[in-house]
């Protein structure tokens, strides 16, 4: 006996949600099937509305609801700070910690040495544009502390280094809360190489 | 500055996923927000579908799609052996392995003494009509070698020791493929009381 076609269409959809393979797609379907049907309706609902309802901002790239985009409002943020991030997500990651008031630019990923992948996609021609018109003062590359993250970190500082900004980059350190016992000889490099007066 | 309101509400729907939290249904979303908008359709159309494209026999309980219960079928299945399952999703896996042709009971759950769950909502008064009518000779408890299996095991052998029936129970024993570094004493205990010959 096989699977009801409609279930294995569930579990086919299911599976193509990051790190879901076929038993845990099965696992969502099985769950689902007990769902009351308005429960079903509003993630059905909410799925198909996902193209109008939300939109990434053309200027920064941040994703944003059906309004103006808020972190592109001059009258609330500092132009004078430009943060690159690597996708949307990351945006909220960092304007979650209430300590950037500057804007920010969405590169729209990294460069991947090891697999190839270039500058294509990335909004790199948005960017200079940007910063020229904005007034940038500083920008501050907000990248994964990872070889694609130092790549394209390499990469933007020669292709900004002409322009009339200084250039920075998050700290590299200890995470808060980390014990000595646990942190790798890589981190702990960098934690001494950066340390500051106490 | 805080997600968007529909990006939340997705994040929120997709939490009532099983073993998703908050972390993995906001990895889950932000996927979703890179989907072409057939897929999402797909996936928004096909939740929809669930109450009208899958349903349970009412006889065996067994989870069937827009046609009648194959399971049910006495042209295809005998129904002198008939096998207790706790769950739907049960069915499938037992079947898949083609080496039972008779018929299922879809008992709907187990007995939970720790968690105090008792036989409401268990398929118990349809059990016993069904054993009677259809003639069954041999009942099979398909359940989990668990705590809650095994009570739901007591529990059902007294039900039915009134009845003319043989009741058994899956083997325990060693899993297919395993070695004797990996497996527990009391698996082993088991496997050796129900020793075969070689």
């Amino acid at each position: 006996m096989h699977l009801p076609p409609h279930l294995l269409k569930l579990i086919t959809a299911l599976k193509g949600l990051p790190g879901v393979g076929e038993k845990t797609a099965e696992r969502f379907a099985f769950q689902i099937l007990k769902w009351p049907k308005e429960r079903l309706q509003t993630l059905a609902s909410t799925l198909s509305a996902v193209p109008d309802e939300l939109r990434h901002c053309s200027v920064c790239g941040c994703l944003i609801g059906n309004t103006p985009c808020g972190l592109c409002d001059l009258s609330q943020r500092d132009p004078t700070q430009l943060a690159i991030v690597a996708s949307d997500k990351d945006v909220f990651v960092l304007d979650g910690t209430g300590t950037f008031r500057g804007i920010y630019h969405v590169l729209g990923g990294l460069l991947s040495p090891i697999d190839g992948k270039g500058t294509e996609g990335l909004r790199l021609e948005q960017l200079r544009r940007r910063i020229a018109e904005l007034g940038v003062k500083e920008v501050i590359l907000a990248l994964d502390s990872t070889l694609d993250g130092d790549a394209t970190a390499l990469f933007l500082k020669r292709e900004l280094e002409s322009l009339d900004v200084t250039l920075s980059r998050l700290a590299f350190g200890l995470p808060l809360g980390s014990s000595f016992d646990y942190v790798d000889a890589g981190t702990l490099s960098r934690a001494l190489s950066g340390r500051s007066r106490a």
